[in-house]
């Protein structure tokens, strides 16, 4: 069966869900950031069927978030290595594992503790205003229509009553 | 064909993924947050199949991320709203939009912005260390043993080999 793509899209959630929102794919990307480069610790850490993973390690380099290269030639083998693109993912597992320790530790507490090296401490991710560094709450952002909303839907009526129209460009 | 269940991994993000690493869930919650509580807005707004809609809400309401309301008796209509474990998965949504805007803007911008209405910014949302406020990166967080992984997987060469073993519980 085929699925309905999100990757056209214009909401980021979508193309990134369309992306990464496979069960296996953000857990791949997981053992990544652990280390993992080679096919095999996947297989053996993950669980997953070879089949699965080949796909799945397929679409994250056509995607550029991981890097193939040949480390032995006879015979031929390869490591899979985070590009820039896949680094940047990183934040992304940390507001998920921030929100599962919170809601999905049956009451036993988080499973892995984060220990943010810089400052020392044992860290709970937040996700914050890049601008005034404030947690980000649903009643305190509001959404509008960016530089990359397609303009021949920017008429539809659900668009013009879910967005305010200010015309402005995003800036970081 | 029975999906792994990842529900009882000892990791957040694959508890995470379990519950909402489907293609449809995530979107299927920025839709409430955007204010949605009701099905046909959901179908319509989404262009989901009516039994896959019916499918994912009923899940988000057994692990009490939305909560079913009776608003009208004839005939029988129900709402949906977010309680406060869904509301808490914003965060998570918002980290993913700020990677799309990034990564998959196919150089146009990005589709929706956000204005952060308390600072008055258009914003890049962050994550950071609870504790120091500094951007969380691969190379700065590790991973330790935290109190809620299962006694009997500790010593598993794996996991010997991945964590630190400082026996320290999670303070936030």
């Amino acid at each position: 069966m085929k699925r309905t793509s999100f990757a056209r899209w214009p909401c980021s959630i979508a193309r990134t869900v369309d992306l990464v929102g496979d069960w296996w794919t953000p857990l791949v990307l997981r053992e990544a950031f652990y280390g993992v480069t080679r096919f095999e610790d996947w297989q053996r850490n993950l669980g997953l069927g070879r089949n699965v993973l080949a796909e799945r390690l397929k679409r994250l380099v056509a995607e550029d978030m991981l890097a193939r290269h040949r480390y032995q030639e006879h015979p031929e083998r390869h490591e899979y290595h985070l590009t820039e693109k896949g680094r940047d993912f990183f934040p992304v597992l940390m507001a998920m594992l921030s929100w599962g320790d919170r809601w999905l530790d049956g009451g036993r507490g988080a499973p892995v503790a984060l220990r943010h090296l810089p400052c020392g401490h044992l860290t709970r991710p937040e996700v914050v205003c890049g601008h005034c560094r404030q947690p980000l709450t649903r009643e305190e952002v509001q959404g509008e229509l960016g530089p990359g909303f397609p303009p021949k839907l920017r008429t539809l009526p659900l668009v013009e009553k879910r967005f305010a129209r200010k015309g402005e460009r995003v800036s970081s």
